[in-house]
């Protein structure tokens, strides 16, 4: 039997990321797991209109996104608790630089996305950040034969209910081959 | 050491979600991992313009979301295998609409996501619909005191590098709140 919950967004798990972005020129991180691929290329990150991170992309049009490791749960979420207004969070990693100069980044995440903002969608409570990926920076120790090894990476994983993080399970079937069998039905 | 792998998407793993759509009044499933969470009840789901469910999007105005088990794994893939140019895929579920009457949705996923459009991005060589939340329905088995439990709805997670899905691991820490012992430093 299906039970009707009313309008609850159950679209989970999804991945934790640190979203970085130069403040009044100074390096800042929040932790945001409301993000999604929109297109090939490209990421949408929803953020509250309040959040400090929101000036500094809109002021500089870029930001970063990057994937931190179970092993960074509680920096990560630390970076959720306080606000860059009264903290400075970019004192917990080291912070590096690419190509689009503005989008701090730091190097303590297995993987690291620049990205140029290339639109953005207005909302009631929020505002979404649509980001290009520019550059993708990922630590040596996490590449196998030239592809991320995501069972290295550790990501955490986020689900509301409950308010939990997760880890990554292991690697069961291969996308667009299991369903092949089925064809023949 | 990181290394630059040009603009590579590596925001994994996402839920594979199945897309529910009527198209010229017939149901029809999508699988698709490009989606994300933009407001707290609204999912953006990325796809192709090629594809047969957008037209029946954009006719009806609603579409369902709903999160597939490790269990319905192969008829999953399959549904991102073939189009519903092709095939009928409702076959392969008991599909059932709730309030908006034009949003189909199969009974055998844990969770599924009535929504409505409420916007629609363009991109280059895709579209993204952005769907309002209007109701959740959830089999019984997967509640536990009221929250819908992930360790037993086994949900599909893809990683596009190495073309996997994955399973959910364990949950290893609250959110907003292992942090917490940071402040006071």
């Amino acid at each position: 039997m299906k039970i009707e919950l009313g309008a609850k967004n159950c679209l989970y798990p999804l991945p934790i990321t640190l979203i970085g972005a130069n403040v009044s020129g100074k390096p800042n991180y929040a932790t945001v797991a409301f993000v999604g691929i929109v297109g090939r290329d490209s990421i949408s990150v929803s953020m509250n209109k309040a959040r400090y991170t929101n000036s500094g992309i809109k002021e500089n049009k870029t930001f970063s996104v990057s994937i931190p490791s179970v092993e960074m749960a509680k920096e990560t979420d630390y970076c959720g608790l306080v606000s860059g207004k009264d903290v400075d969070k970019a004192k917990l990693f080291e912070t590096f630089y690419g190509k689009l100069a503005t989008a701090p980044m730091a190097k303590e995440c297995p993987i690291n996305m620049e990205c140029r903002l290339i639109q953005t969608v207005d909302f009631a409570r929020g505002e979404v950040f649509i980001g290009e990926i520019v550059e993708t920076y990922v630590s040596e120790q996490y590449l196998a034969e030239g592809l991320v090894d995501f069972a290295k990476v550790h990501p955490i994983l986020f689900v509301m209910e409950g308010r939990g993080y997760w880890r990554l399970g292991d690697r069961f079937a291969n996308a667009w081959e299991i369903g092949e069998e089925l064809k023949s039905r």
